[in-house]
């Protein structure tokens, strides 16, 4: 590999042969040189969850014979994936690591359940700028060409500016044709959240269980935010930290009589 | 069930018959009407993973058949436990709802690994005032005693306070006993990490596999956070939030040329 190329870690959370990833590491290539270090099956909504009561199996394989990247399959979770690559199998600290590109939505409370956005934030923790990618389109179909020049531009920028420590990028993309999306907009997280279903059955045992399912709700009116811009056309990036420190409310809880 | 008094959710990532959970269901039972739905199994590290490609089992149990409380065994993650409390057993919102005690701590960059505070941060996007309790003591026999005139006056403040939508409260104690703890300290978040290490083997059929292991450092000297008042024989609440924007970084992104 060329060692004036930047070196780019690519993980997702919907495995490492979905078409999210493969649309991903085609856009490195040509940027980079590029280790995959992906889930060996999908581990949507596994948030930042890591394996500590379970052994890792992480095994090179080859996808796609004819191209440059180096790609390891893993057991366990994307944030698993994460620090495997960073301690294990990379051989200094990568210039950068994307994850995704996520088949679905990780806009707005997304983030928090999202294995996709839990990798990006933990190569941030450990110090590497990170961005995640979202397409707005649950099929294994979706058409990822119409991201792939947003993605560039957003790559381009953090590896000439850089990020700030604690900081990575949540980007997300409105499922929409290319010449459709109207540009970028920084925004912030919107206020939504899930209003939970459950489909409660019973299994040939006769025993219940239950099925989670349920309905996003924005009740977030603000221009600002990520659910405004996908809504209208516009690549959201989000700005995202780890400290999760509610320190506007540190002056009102020194005043509890504790 | 006396309707005056609060209704409370509990909650744990141990695992409904660890310790921990029933010396806080013990305190919890004191000030108002329980109601346990907590994980079957150990569940420590699995952040906000929810599962949606696997069925959930909930089954009302009895671990202590003269206690009051309520129980349900749960076959998903600590979020998921929230999930189904709120929308399939309670039958009104809980006034409160508190995760742990956990076994080890939640302070510093674990508040991110934690089901534990996982669970308390669901409640809080759910619009439920929620806590999460950690013990310092990894160990089954942890001596949880010493929590138990904290947890009351942290819960009676609480209660009588209420805490803003979008906060939620993590509160690791100090393995000590009582009288060596020397108070409660309002906290941030301190910039802590830990450095992996994986511990390679090879199994019976010659694969190698790995266990996830690695060692806390705490590079951050400042005595407002949470790893400094644990250290120091404080309790530490740090106010916790997850709205996960920099905002902070917002202006400077705009100046992007993207």
């Amino acid at each position: 590999m060329n060692s004036e190329r930047p070196l780019i870690l690519v993980t997702n959370d919907d495995g490492i042969t979905a078409p999210g990833i493969r649309a991903l590491i085609e856009v490195m290539n040509e940027i980079g040189d590029v280790y995959v270090v992906a889930p060996d099956s999908p581990q949507s909504a596994m948030g930042h969850a890591i394996t500590i009561n379970n052994t890792l199996y992480c095994d090179k394989i080859i996808i796609d014979a004819d191209a440059p990247q180096k790609e390891f399959s893993c057991s366990g979770t994307p944030v698993d994936c994460v620090k495997i690559a960073t301690h294990e199998i990379l051989t200094r600290k990568p210039d950068l690591c994307v994850s995704g590109i996520n088949h679905g939505s990780n806009s707005a409370i997304n983030v928090i359940y999202s294995g996709t956005m839990s990798a990006a934030v933990e190569a941030g923790i450990e110090g590497i700028p990170a961005i995640g990618f979202s397409l707005l389109d649950f099929s294994m179909n979706a058409n990822f060409e119409p991201t792939k020049p947003f993605i560039k531009r957003i790559v381009a920028n953090v590896l000439q500016n850089g990020l700030p420590k604690g900081v990575v990028l949540n980007v997300n993309f409105p499922k929409l044709e290319e010449d459709q999306i109207k540009g970028m907009k920084i925004c912030r997280q919107a206020n939504a959240h899930w209003e939970e279903e459950f489909d409660k059955r019973t299994n040939p045992m006769g025993r219940d269980y239950y099925w989670l399912s349920g309905k996003f709700v924005n009740s977030d009116k603000g221009e600002d935010t990520d659910e405004w811009a996908l809504a209208n056309g516009y690549v959201s990036i989000v700005p995202t930290q780890f400290d999760l420190t509610a320190h506007h409310y540190i002056q009102e809880l020194n005043s509890w009589e504790l």
